[in-house]
């Protein structure tokens, strides 16, 4: 932990501090899209195989900043891996995404739930961050990351993905109590989990609100927004230079920045779905910001993609008073398999090159 | 087309009207949550059977009219009529939603794209109004509708559903000018199927934008939204008592509602992300709103459904300075097969009890 950043951009630009251009990563920037991904998944058997396993953990996170000129790393991890922690038993069909094998469905089975214990059940992560801290040395900064307390309870209700969430939903309008029991329990989860990742290296925390967008306003501000904001006021993150800054990154949060944004998380990760000039009026200047390209634009021609990027850069800093300060450059949403890698290198490029004009 | 409405709740609720309380019809109110539709489909054998059908197509329409107290029945169809009569092959596998046997890929299969005819192409889904029409006698309106440009280019770009409309967008970013020339024959052709339909008796018409909401805001503007607006300006809806207004309803459009309550379209409908009040104060009484339940609420107990009704036309209310009309209530999106017809009930009768009160 004693390491000199060799580079700081995202750190400062989520402090809102003078960069000398904005830094980019991106969501899900190890991932099948690379080859030599592909070739670590295949020695490791599974992808669950593969998160669980400290040094390969630690290749496939680092994989991504070998070719492109990425300002930070994101742990190398499932967004599940609470709730496997907390017994339900995570497993992967090809093709179809995670599965618990012992989803929740009853207000008995969530009051048995209690907070794993992080350096013993899900010590597997810590041991990935201590790893990958090690052999970045130095090099950017590393983001631990946890899924929000909504988005973990939907597939922990709904035993894996769903098309229309009508499990949770059904539960939500018929044991509200329920509901908010096993939000309770995974935020207090979330928290010590993003709390232990910081004791064992990350300099940045991200919690991922996928799922928050499928919720009504009034479902939004009852059962996701108030936990994203307990964990922004109760997440120890240090003091001074240390402190490790919080991101809150949801799909569909377009409507409620101004909220998230009164919340104390020092950054907002924000998708496509809301212009970022947009977005940094509405938040004033109170945090940081982090998007939004659709990832999509990865499918386009070089040249649409160094387009789009402009846009996207521009947008911000015409919302932002003039100023590119405060803005961590990245996609709406994660990357897709089917990506070729060499548009992201068009891409990360193209950041660097325009916001340094 | 001489008969009189016994029911005008629906028409008189979108001309902005008053009415004795709010008039509810639901998205999908025909489909396979109902017994009786799984018998029609199984005597047909498959669902395009059963829509190619005028006499099967009307025996299905009728059927939640039989059960519940709705204001208007909407034609059982598809969305993507236009593009099979264009040539491009519909066909479904189970499971897994539409295909088409022949996508576009390239500006010169789209070239070759003609608006059909519609009393030759696509005369079964003519006729199936007119028959429609004549078992109706009058009870409630009957609701024509098509799919947006935009949305039918997405199915016939990708060639079916998809999870991130990855082909479109690619051609969007890679040959605009040819997303263009799809969008404009799609328009025609959605001017001309509505306007068809108006004349073989529908007296609404509904235009579903159904993926207008997975776009960035820059590519709405550019993809979506105009397509609307001519269909708005373009289309013919007749005159006085006999006007057909247009609906336009999209998922994920609450950004854009103020632009579409410029279109001249009679009606918005609008999806669950946005509360009813904030919708009307968006519109300020230019245009009649039709919504926005999530559906997911109909697998909560019959009391939340009821106090979710509730909320939903306050809100509206409350947005539109106290006044309950120019609200057409219904789901912000489709019924799912899994719902409880008994739900429906409780859902229609709350609508019709609470906003006479």
């Amino acid at each position: 932990m004693s390491q000199t950043l060799r580079n700081d951009r995202f750190l400062r630009a989520l402090r809102r501090e003078p960069v000398d251009c904005t830094p980019v990563w991106l969501m899900r920037q190890a991932g099948r899209y690379l080859p030599e991904y592909r070739a670590s998944r295949a020695k490791a058997g599974s992808f669950l195989a593969m998160a669980k396993n400290p040094e390969l953990a630690c290749e496939v996170t680092l994989q991504p900043l070998a070719r492109f000129d990425l300002d930070a790393a994101i742990l190398f991890s499932d967004i599940l891996t609470i709730p496997d922690a907390m017994g339900l038993g995570l497993y992967f069909v090809d093709g179809e995404g995670p599965k618990f094998e012992r989803p929740l469905r009853d207000a008995a089975s969530i009051a048995k739930l209690g907070v794993p214990d992080m350096e013993q059940d899900l010590r597997y992560v810590m041991d990935a961050v201590r790893v990958i801290r090690r052999e970045l040395d130095g090099r950017v900064p590393l983001i631990g990351f946890s899924g929000s307390p909504w988005t973990l309870a939907c597939y922990m209700v709904e035993g894996g993905g769903s098309r229309n969430f009508s499990t949770i939903k059904a539960m939500a309008h018929g044991d509200p109590k329920a509901l908010h029991a096993l939000l309770a329990v995974n935020t207090d989860a979330v928290i010590a989990y993003l709390a232990a990742q910081r004791a064992a290296g990350a300099q940045a925390l991200q919690v991922f609100d996928t799922w928050g967008g499928v919720l009504s306003p009034a479902m939004y501000r009852e059962f996701s927004l108030p936990y994203l904001e307990r964990i922004a006021r109760e997440l120890d993150r240090g003091e001074g230079a240390d402190r490790a800054p919080l991101i809150l990154f949801g799909r569909g949060n377009g409507a409620y920045l101004g909220d998230l944004a009164d919340s104390g998380a020092e950054g907002l990760g924000v998708d496509w779905l809301v212009e970022l000039g947009e977005a940094a009026r509405r938040t004033g200047g109170r945090v940081a910001l982090q998007g939004n390209l659709d990832p999509c634009t990865l499918y386009g021609p070089p040249e649409a993609i160094r387009r789009e990027v402009r846009l996207a850069l521009d947008s911000y800093r015409d919302g932002n008073g003039g100023s590119r300060e405060g803005h961590v450059f990245n996609l709406g949403h994660g990357m897709s398999p089917d990506m070729d890698p060499e548009h992201v290198r068009v891409l990360v490029d193209e950041v660097h090159s325009h916001s340094r004009r």
